[in-house]
């Protein structure tokens, strides 16, 4: 993972240095099981775990050895036996087969991911909820196709968030159990070097239970949920992001995402707050399918083992990890940071005339109009009706429906005419704020009191004195402008 | 492919029928190609190619002899010379593999699929230039990030949808160019049964040059630039379908896709004009990146052949096609009957308070107020506040912002104070069309002037005489009702 | 899917008929629901109830009937209430939306589905445990890397096969659990047509509780565990399906696929035993990944709902059910019929000279070379040594590798000599097989002892008297032969 | 891409460093143009040109800056213009849009990259063709199903190989040709800040022509055919590399991957020679799908754009890029060193007893055992009956087949008694070399003379005086030990 996207704790724990002590681990685990079979003399263990532990593995010799060796366990084994006594060297590693140490070491390092990534959707459970309980009796258009359908609390929308996430935790989470089992059963899987006995009991130091009939390798299938949990919790987090967007848009948002105070919106266009943490999430999702393709892809491998899945593994699992992380910890920070409109919400439920309640209403005439002759498909034909009718636009919109412009130059009074028509009465702009010198502190903007007034000074004796500049920038607010040099693209793409 | 998203062309192509029918001409290009060396006699050719195109195959029999042989083609083999004279059998299929013929037969079909798909991307292209012409000085908002950000005219738009198709379409037409080579050279590629000279002339015949190199069959990754650009033409057409979904939003549509006059919105919810054909699309385009990952694999083969690609081929090429071709024919339905709404674009302006020229503003202002010693930086900051500024909510909007409703008992107070305080002056709704009996007769539903009539005086005599009713009528649009049995789902998911 | 991959019983759950019955009995459910509430008279319920079923659903009417309403499901209630009396039609699909019809039936049908997978799971563990206790003491070289590694039993190896089926079974089963709960809650997921209470009893009676929290349609999340858990069903047996194509290759198959009597091998090559059930089984899985993919996108939706997961789910569930169970079958069929050689088992033990013993005869020789100052390294390094020199190549073979011909003339003579030198002493052949006419009848042929005697006689005379017949006969047995058109390939691809 | 897997030169290209290189030219040639268009002072712009070049980025400072605005690109035109003197600020980054650098920058990239992968295929090619003249007259057997097939020469094989890369290499090639055109089009794609001749000229000096009709960005559609390239260049490595390791296999390998004289091959197994390079070129397949599945999903993003596609694009590209170059290099090494067996080629073609002429046979004896009343079918079948009776197992071997060993005790007799009745006659194995003292210097193994004299003394002496050890070395070879431990797989997974 590129640093940008990285998260530290997974960082650490995918590191080499985290790597050589798991396997480490592994192998004490075996000799110490061997002391309780009597295979190997318990001061014998004991010594090799005080040496082993007062010299960590020296990573440049360790990555040295393994240029030559082509071989990482082996190179590993070679840079530890060297710290112990002659004697004692034969019983490191002793019978084992690469993977016996690896695959359990392995292991420990997914479920260790897994736990910090079911810690992060605590985190975020815990903003969602604090969110519903906040906004239980706050109205808002519930929204089907895109369109305003009926009413409901934004508290209850905060609710079908909380139960995709909490679905998915429990997703990742029973994926540990599937992961409790692994094996030490040597190079074809049949007891090699360690017996049955000491596989059980080392493994159960190390927390597993003996997986049997494997091969040299566990079966990728057992990985498969995990992988699956995560791409779906990161899916999940995209499909919130993107309710997010949609609540976002202009004109009327109802609610953003947290804004930094001197944060940059765009470079060309300083006056958007773009919603580019809920856009990247959607990139996270995208990510998180590719990896969670590589690693079903691990379940094939040729017979005993070959090692198709090892590079896969490799990077696939911490990216995936990292990604799941950044998916969490970026969307709990903007549920935390929420900004909240419940006043354009309303203006929403204003703008949907009542046909929130139009399948009540549909339900409450059916049994009265029947009195009247009027069938329960004419009802629903009424309420249609009525539907269509508070939102059939005024003659001078349809109008100007019907006769877009057709040249540049009358692109402007086609435009004014229509805001007289049926627009508002007050077009509020920045042209005027700005020609006026009349602009205030924003809460969300780190510019001082000083500061604006100076600025407002400035203004209002640049467009007082300069009545050629004001001709200018009114030109700047003329539609046409703006739109001129799109001559280029229809001559260059239709020739016209 | 289901009944439902199949093309009747498509489907034509990869049936079974005329699967069969490009085996027999492949199998008769070869025969007489071999006239041509006078390996055979030009009048068995004749005999041959007569005798079997007055008999077509009979499936039947086919597929009751391929139950036996478990081998399609020889099972053919088998049905098509029981049609020929005893001493004339052995000049077909003389010396060939079966992959000799379907790999021909297989290209012809790929071929002919997609010169559908380029046809109608033409229509497609057409349908959006267009709109492109007739809306070319018609501004609307640009939006980035979800933001207005721009003015830009629909006409822009709608050539950068058109750029995506024709980009899209020339890649689907290129694609042709890595299917113009095919092979006859038998079961290991070495020619053990058709010779060079043969292969090159039987395959021109077809259309093709050989490809030289191959083994059993042609290396797969020949049809993955198909395969890939199938897929982007299907993923282009998700992303204007995107746009026309995000277009068509509540409240304020700029654009709608068409509606039947009796198409019903949905079962629950009568008003609603649903962007069902644009969501569709999205669907379309999970399939058909499923298909390309199939095709993809099947790249990989052992040795001089083994058969895993041959299951994936029969089912993700037509379904591929299928989606494709349901994807172009729908996506230009709409575009053809799209209702666009200029008259809501120019409210878009209005709402966007000047900031579209905000980016010119910032770059007019520059030079002059430098002049009063404000830095480049300071006239971002500058239009960045009056951007601020004149979004700024109200006061009351504030107010309602910091305090939402606590109860299910306030609700309605609250959006009524609300209202009031903030919003619009008329709150027209379906409630008072339908209690005044005031329905109109609408353009786009299929109800009569005297319907309509009827219905409104049965709505008047109801609400007249019914005082109880009224009260009861009133009741529906109360938001708080709307909300009560959220209470089941705060209690379940928070215990709240 | 295609017919020639159908599973009738998946085909059968997944028509248009058995979905209308299933979406009645939703129905039927509810308004039972309801007389508990006494919202409806229980004697209402029965008469609907027996109309219904009684009248069974008119396909070609609702077909016809969707087409003007653009809406399935609003068809199907068109096509239901028309047989009830006019009183009764009201409550029918009362107060709800299309979804809470729809949703459950899905569920239903996807739940029966994998009912059939979990069986023919059984079915395989049953044939694999058969098998593995068949071969328990029968010893093989275990392979890993494509290497002779140790010996094993095959009983072993079919142990690992059985553990990935019951594995991935046991996921298909567990993902029952997360298929447990269903929705009626309406338009938008807060009761707008039916209350928490009839929806638990509703559900109730269909087998599911409800699941809180879902908008109009349950989270999508809720069905990737049984996606995934039949792609990987579907790859472990692609797992098993390479590994027995591993195992049957030539020159020395150690088991085959069953091979009918009947069946073609190759129409250019009659000799071949193809593994064709087991390659076919690579291409299921390569669908299996690509139907996955589709249905972890559709985990993304918009706010309440948006429609672009349902044509996915109309193909890709269906189509992935298909192939899990043609997987299954198909696989079952192999093993259950795999004809396994014991003797070419012992053949590659005989060949690894003694390696499959290196790691044991290492772990042996440490403690006691110790004594002659051997170190541990060296002891790896003294059995290496021995695995190398086992298979060092003889003198005359060395000679070959190093010296390959160099002209089409001196190929057959290159090859005669190296066989002389150093291969078999005989060098038995179709060749005189055929020329001597000492055709046999054989076991897995379906050729009469008459017909083969018949054979014999034909071509020994044939082979008597013809003698310049026997000279070309023989010309085909020259390697050289065979190569002569390659040099097409080397001129038009090389140049040379 | 994790330091293992990293090609050097691709990640100096994707770099920050480059990155911030890439970006400093585009500004430049931007400023350049419009020294054309006298817009810009030529003077002006070759002192910003000097004074960047001679300043180059602080990438310390760069991202402590992006840490504030969270806007990179904003950041580092701070950093940038931070150098100028302030009245040429101004000019810099001058009514651009962030992605007016950025896209050309990403671009030149990706393009650089592809070079690097041009030209890695060419070194591919090489080596490829080099293979395939030195073995042209080589016979090996051709394997479709993995059986042995037909004869063909090696250098066919490697031919076949050579033109997958070329064909391969011909499509990543021709992905430049989409990646030709750029755009400096402002923030929605109309030119709000650099008009279409700046557009032109300043393009045209980076190699690039305008794309017409871009929104801020450019179509993701133009980055598919490279990624769908780089996909495909590494399934056809892969596809390669399965035929090696398919060859390379026990018991008769007919070519085999270098092997360093120093590696260690397996650290249970020292006799093991893997095919780990070829085996991880698989798993570098899995990741390009994956990477490519990434990709492809970029298509769609939202009206004027949203930034979905950044965070994927900064990880999938690179990353993609070190996997083909991987695979490109290390399939490279294996073909040059590929340690090929001409001898065991031969003895594949004598083991497949005269069948490889099989469909020569069958058309030789067709005209002339006509004659005799022979048909075409019958014909078929005498060939495959002689090719079924060459294969025919000998009793003895039959009777092995049938009767597999009952019990651990049994089994070393059983496997005795079929050596003996059928198989080799002398049972060489490491067993004797060891006990004997036999070992002898290995070319291709990094021991000295001496070092292998002093180990056959010390072995000689051990088994000499050791009787006891003797019997217990001889333990070690019967089969039944090693397999002693499936009992307890047995008993765990089958309860028998």
């Amino acid at each position: 993972m590129i640093p940008r996207y990285e998260h530290p704790a997974i960082a650490g724990i995918w590191s080499e240095k985290s790597k050589l002590e798991k396997w480490q681990e592994v192998e004490l685990a075996v000799i110490n099981a061997r002391t309780w079979t009597h295979e190997v003399d318990a001061q014998i263990f004991s010594t090799i775990k005080s040496t082993l532990e007062s010299n960590p593995a020296d990573i440049t010799w360790w990555k040295e050895e393994e240029k030559k060796t082509r071989h990482d366990l082996q190179a590993w084994v070679s840079e530890r036996v060297r710290h112990l006594p002659i004697e004692l060297r034969p019983y490191f590693h002793d019978g084992m087969t690469s993977y016996d140490t690896e695959e359990t070491a392995f292991l420990m390092m997914l479920k260790e991911s897994a736990g910090y990534v079911c810690e992060a959707c605590g985190k975020m459970e815990l903003a969602l909820s604090t969110l519903a309980v906040k906004y239980r009796y706050c109205p808002m258009m519930g929204v089907t196709h895109g369109q305003h359908a009926e009413v409901q609390s934004f508290g209850k929308r905060c609710l079908t968030w909380y139960q995709e996430i909490s679905t998915a935790k429990q997703k990742v989470s029973d994926a540990f159990s599937t992961l409790n089992k692994s094996r030490l059963s040597g190079a074809i899987g049949n007891y090699g070097g360690v017996n049955p006995t000491i596989e059980e009991q080392a493994l159960g130091e190390l927390g597993f239970r003996p997986f049997y009939g494997a091969t040299q390798i566990l079966p990728r299938q057992l990985f498969v949920p995990l992988a699956s949990a995560l791409a779906t919790l990161v899916s999940v987090i995209s499909k919130i992001a993107i309710d997010i967007r949609l609540g976002a848009r202009s004109p009327r948002p109802i609610y953003q995402e947290p804004f930094g105070k001197n944060q940059t919106g765009s470079s060309a266009m300083p006056h958007k707050k773009n919603t580019i943490l809920c856009e990247q999430l959607e990139g996270m999702e995208r990510m998180a399918l590719g990896f969670l393709m590589m690693i079903m892809q691990n379940i094939k491998t040729w017979e005993e083992r070959a090692i198709e899945q090892s590079s896969v593994e490799r990077i696939a699992w911490p990216d995936l990890f990292h990604v799941a992380m950044r998916s969490l910890t970026s969307c709990t920070k903007v549920i935390e940071g929420l900004r909240v409109y419940p006043d354009n919400m309303i203006l929403d439920i204003v703008d949907s005339k009542g046909t929130w309640a139009a399948g009540e209403a549909k339900k409450f005439l059916r049994p009265y109009l029947a009195v009247f002759g009027v069938t329960t498909e004419d009802v629903y034909r009424i309420v249609q009706l009525a539907s269509f009718n508070v939102f059939e636009p005024s003659v001078s919109a349809r109008n100007i429906r019907e006769m877009p412009p057709t040249s540049f130059e009358v692109i402007d009074d086609w435009v004014f005419k229509a805001v007289n028509d049926f627009g508002p009465s007050d077009w509020e702009s920045i042209k005027q704020i700005i020609e006026r010198g009349e602009l205030e502190v924003a809460d969300n903007l780190a510019n001082t009191k000083e500061q604006v007034d100076e600025w407002n000074a400035a203004l209002k004796k640049f467009f007082h004195f300069s009545s050629p500049a004001l001709l200018e920038w009114q030109e700047i607010f003329l539609v046409k402008n703006r739109l001129e040099d799109e001559g280029t693209l229809f001559q260059k793409i239709l020739g016209c």
